[in-house]
């Protein structure tokens, strides 16, 4: 176990609750609490204190009671982070917890950085780097999705995968190097065909872990939706429909209403993100009159492209607006979906006619709608749910949705396939030993086994403090 | 003890940190908790954990973990609620915290109404009902002032002083209904002249307490200031400077970094709340121009008004516009502090002219400043602390903030008031008997040894969800 000398300290919890948590972590975080905290009970002796227990008792600053907290005692090395802790329980004044944390600070504790803690936990053991990064994303998942994954990654489920890879992969090249070892007497321990069986399920393993990544990423910071169409078809108003129809949800339990003007929507444990959305108000936002290039700038970036047109359009018009559409997102797997609108306004006449001649391609769907009465939006949401592989979303089922996995993955991936060309093309051993342990090094990297002061420097600098 | 039937649930912190706290309370909190709580150390039988032990394990919603969490169990009645209570620490994401929420309710919880729990440490006879009341000012005092004031509330100062007068005036109402009680047969149990003299001490001190609302409530709120001044006199740029110099101080301890844009600034340990800034950008913010009435409007809610000028400026005008302010605030005890401003622009000359020729009246100060170079400033924090008697402000002395206990107070003053009226003119017993019993009620309900369902229901619903 790695000891760090010095004693971190954090508030834990942000913003104005009843109650405010300030964590402290390091060998004399006991003996710092001592100074400012008097439990109540004169019979507690405190730096005695064992793991896993409350405290209740005053943080003064000498003579002066500053608040009445509880305090709990956690003891190395049965802490989150490895090493003695403490986690004091105040009142949420912002005063209360500035003074408490300048206390610690005058008695020795310094000012954690960002996931300082977690960084702790990594170092001590306690959890390996692709866990002590899904920490973070677990503390931000908003949607059941994006937690489902967070939370599979944090219990290590995608940590057991990369590790049985990698000892697959060890135990070949320690066989191989036994043979290198033997110079020229031209043993073979290692069976070549098995070998190559085993890189080759490696690198398919490799390979749909990184492709699960287009899922993850989504799934992580939102399937990105893009609402088009013609000046006054309804965008804005839909937008707001959805929009209030989850806000009216989320603020039924106290506590968890989402201050965010962002425009994120969760519908069936997805996150949708509306991008691009400021010019629905003004009647800039157009398909045919601003041309192909604007209309295409706008679905850039979206996986579901959400074009409105009204009921009483002429369906030449609404497929000529589908199809600048169609060309923007060519090739990709981004999908169309035709809202008609207003069907308030119109007659069935108008919704048979528009069905008949409105032409659709493959992946794309017609739905009838009317956002200002609420109608057909239970359709758009499951028609918005089956864009991504939902199923996919499971404990069994490991989805990568960190960046720099996915990069070490690609890396495996690559150093694999050269690997299978040496085996294939008899390249000599030595040189297909630095490939297979380039492909060790790389899921190494993504546990952490090997590590550099910079990796751990990027990947803990984006934590909050606190965590 | 009072038992609630019914356990409540809420989260106890918000906003996003790493942690979030979720207090749950009454009597089936552990038999609630344990259906979706599992100990990691499957030995502990959680629905028998002893108080003040925290429990790691998971909260699970069937099969599906849902975050690994620490579980913090208290036993009744040593708990803030007095009720067996539980304290779950789960990481702070908003999908979490409303899962946990969810899954408490449907296994038999329900959502706490604002401030229940410390209702019910009322109820429960855990602190009298003022201790309750400022328990929401401890949560929101934002500087040292307010915070001393509602720590020594908290901690009963405030009650102490309360009952101390209480008993005394009950010793001599006992006594003069022993009197009542013999009918005609004139004893005289309760010394006259030792009764009053009782009586106009315990006037004298709830007059005292009454008289120290003004300085509490400024302390609390913040202390109104005013900045006002000829167009283009730099008064943004003080208002600017003062910020940006405490946002700096503050930003010094993450976490307790303000997000607040209002216009609020402690210095040494007061907070002044600058109101009516928002005209302060553009032009129209002028003492003579606009005339007598607006400036007289724009002071009437300040405890203290900046005037600021220039040091090029004529004394004559600067006197003509402080003779308008004055004339608004005569008769209160509002101060006036005249800031010549701009003094890098000028000479020593222009200030000693002006030193001589601006006249000042008592209680008025006068400034030069630079509020550009930051030249002065210091004098400026230094008067502005010495507007308010900072002394009062000590764990000795009792000071109210709250305009429920100083209606009360004043209530007990005219009846003592009438006590005092009543022996020196003879009235019968029984009709003195009645104006102590008032002012006994009066006090009663300070504390909350009497009490209404409205009272209640009054004071409690300002607090926040979780408290």
């Amino acid at each position: 176990m790695i000891r760090n000398e010095e004693t971190i300290c954090a508030p834990a919890t942000s913003g104005s609750g009843a109650i405010a948590v300030i964590r402290i972590s390091g060998s004399r975080s006991l003996k710092i609490c001592q100074k400012i905290f008097t439990p109540a009970d004169n019979k507690i002796k405190f730096t005695e204190s064992k793991g896993f227990t409350v405290i209740y008792g005053d943080i003064h600053d000498g003579e002066e009671v500053i608040d009445d907290v509880l305090v709990s005692v956690f003891r190395m090395p049965h802490s989150y982070t490895g090493e003695d802790s403490v986690e004091i329980s105040c009142h949420a004044s912002r005063y209360i917890q500035g003074k408490i944390l300048e206390l610690l600070i005058e008695n020795g504790a310094r000012i954690a950085a960002p996931g300082e803690f977690t960084q702790r936990a990594f170092l001590n053991g306690k959890m390996d780097l692709s866990q002590a990064e899904a920490v973070a994303d677990l503390v931000a998942s908003s949607s059941e999705a994006s937690h489902r994954i967070a939370i599979n990654q944090v219990r290590g489920g995608f940590s057991a995968e990369i590790s049985k890879l990698r000892s697959e992969l060890l135990r070949f090249t320690s066989l191989i190097e036994l043979e290198l070892d033997f110079g020229e007497e031209d043993v073979e321990f290692a069976d070549r065909s098995e070998l190559r069986s085993i890189v080759i399920h490696v690198k398919e393993l490799a390979d749909n872990l990184a492709s699960s990544f287009r899922l993850g990423n989504v799934i992580k910071n939102g399937i990105p939706v893009t609402i088009t169409g013609k000046p006054n078809s309804g965008k804005s108003t839909l937008l707001n429909a959805l929009l209030n129809e989850e806000r009216a949800l989320v603020s039924e339990i106290p506590g968890t209403t989402r201050d965010s003007i962002e425009d994120t929507i969760i519908i069936n444990g997805l996150e949708y993100r509306f991008i691009d959305t400021a010019g629905l108000h003004d009647s800039s936002d157009i398909v045919e009159n601003l041309g192909i290039k604007k209309t295409h700038e706008k679905i850039i970036q979206a996986s579901v492209i959400l074009l409105v047109d009204e009921v009483t359009e002429t369906p030449e018009l609404i497929n000529k607006r589908a199809d600048i559409i169609r060309d923007g997102i060519k090739g990709s797997d981004k999908r169309l979906i035709i809202l008609i609108n207003k069907i308030d306004l119109g007659n069935q006449n108008n919704i048979s006619f528009l069905k008949e001649k409105i032409s659709l391609e493959a992946g794309d769907s017609l739905l009838f709608i009317s956002a200002r009465e609420l109608t057909g939006l239970d359709d758009l949401k499951v028609k918005l749910g089956e864009i991504i592989e939902k199923d996919r979303i499971s404990p069994e089922n490991i989805i990568i949705t960190n960046l720099r996995h996915y990069e070490a993955l690609i890396h495996v991936s690559e150093s694999l396939k050269r690997v299978i060309n040496g085996l294939d093309n008899k390249i000599p051993e030595d040189l297909i030993a630095i490939d297979i342990r380039q492909a060790i090094h790389y899921l190494g990297e993504i546990t952490g086994e090997i590590t550099t002061d910079e990796i751990l420097g990027n990947i803990f600098r984006d934590f909050c403090i606190g965590k």
